[in-house]
């Protein structure tokens, strides 16, 4: 499928996607720093979790959902998945003119202006873990830095679960987060988007020498650059009655819309149900 | 797509499907029941999890699934996952004439032969207890019993991580039974695949006086019994050289033969991946 169009009407909305409910974290941000811009979300809460799959498939899904997001006319596509950043992005860009932004590249490069010590930890799912990816964007801007990398496999099942204060949660990040102040990092990545959401564990688990970086921030402030450089910053927001903020997913909409409102305070007014493989 | 053919070769394969790796604790049982069978596992490690999904997604999942299995010709279809039984099963008899058997009704039957005060627990994902589907079985042939049931979503990520017998799990555990055992069941009822595998963490929990019941087995039994009245039991080994048993899987194979190895310890000698939305 070939869509052809310029991307330079200030107007055309932003594509966000995630493998569910996480990227909402990314777009938070965005709706944040940008407020005027309009947002095409896509989750894929019917084959989620992407984090513990392989490269070709979290790829072909990934390739589905820029094919989905291309019908409207985006004027840019947010990879709001780390998972999908790491395993998918490059071929993406290949297959697609649309410009587009991962997670990973600014979360590393916060990573490498804030460290002090030279030792970062990364923590994300396995997948993004296995692709050493924020190494490869972290040594890139700065050969004199460790990346020191720790899957996290149950961080996204308990945050789903609403255990983000709790003594469960605790003890596995404790488990998890161990060998990373044995290693005696000074700044540590938020490498998957659910993460933000037990910041304050995190925070209080590596304790305050520890510089937390969410990905999702430096992410949306990248994203307004670049916007910014190619003229394309929506200086107006969009017309009342203009739906500015819309959702799609490939399960059934009821589960997205409490998780969702629990952290976008805008108030989702609905998400559509689509069968992303048709794309 | 229509597939035409009698199921009356007893040499036929048995088709055994899950969402992933959960269904292998009943492929195991069949193993060990009737060692006799040829087995076509398929395991949709793409799309797991089933059990936080809506019924429409995995019905659509299962059907794939199914006509998948039928282009081997099997004589049966065992649907090895709770969630797929609860939610999919009616309509997947509705459109094809292989006989299939799931495994909640197994369960509910021996549950409901097993207690004595009449108060069944069951655990299981949010999409069986959601559907009340084994209240539903057990109160048709036992209208006496009380049943009770208890979404432990954390319990498949925990198996999956390995931790089978470890302090947060027990805590969770705790957690999830704690108003099972103030509701006095006598009999507590596995009603998802992985749940065997954390057995003696559950029976430690509800103690000695409570029965469990493990519908992996009963769906064994169940089948040998079908396959038995239908004459199709087969009564000798599959030839030397044969495949005994096969596996196909929607991601890739590797992490699938890691886990299916801690569980089957015939030796998963290979496992193929398949696009199952094609299906």
């Amino acid at each position: 499928m070939t869509v052809e169009w310029n991307h330079t009407d200030i107007n055309a909305p932003i594509g966000v996607f995630d493998s569910g409910v996480g990227g909402l974290t990314v777009a938070r941000e965005i709706m944040r720093q940008i407020p005027n811009e309009k947002i095409i979300y896509f989750g894929d809460t019917a084959r989620v979790p992407y984090g513990s799959k392989s490269r070709e498939t979290v790829t072909r899904f990934s390739k589905q959902i820029v094919r989905f997001l291309s019908t409207f006319q985006v004027k840019t596509i947010v990879v709001a998945c780390n998972t999908a950043s790491a395993y998918a992005l490059d071929e993406l860009e290949r297959e697609s003119d649309i410009p587009m932004i991962g997670v990973v590249k600014p979360g590393a490069k916060a990573a490498s202006e804030v460290t002090r010590n030279g030792r970062i930890g990364v923590i994300a799912t396995e997948a993004t873990i296995g692709s050493k990816i924020y190494n490869q964007y972290i040594t890139e801007l700065n050969k004199d830095v460790t990346i020191y990398g720790k899957a996290c496999p149950l961080f996204v099942p308990l945050v789903e679960e609403g255990l983000w204060e709790d003594p469960v949660t605790d003890e596995i990040a404790q488990r998890y987060l161990s060998e990373l102040i044995d290693l005696d990092i000074d700044t540590l990545i938020l490498g998957c988007t659910h993460y933000p959401l037990i910041r304050s564990t995190l925070g209080r688990i590596m304790g305050e020498k520890v510089t937390l970086v969410n990905p999702a921030y430096e992410t949306a402030r990248e994203l307004k650059e670049m916007l910014g450089e190619r003229g394309l910053l929506n200086d107006h927001a969009p017309a009342l009655g203009e739906n500015q903020y819309q959702f799609y997913v490939s399960d059934t909409a009821d589960k997205f819309k409490n998780f969702a409102n629990s952290i976008i305070k805008y108030g989702i007014l609905s998400a559509k149900t689509i069968h992303i493989e048709e794309y």
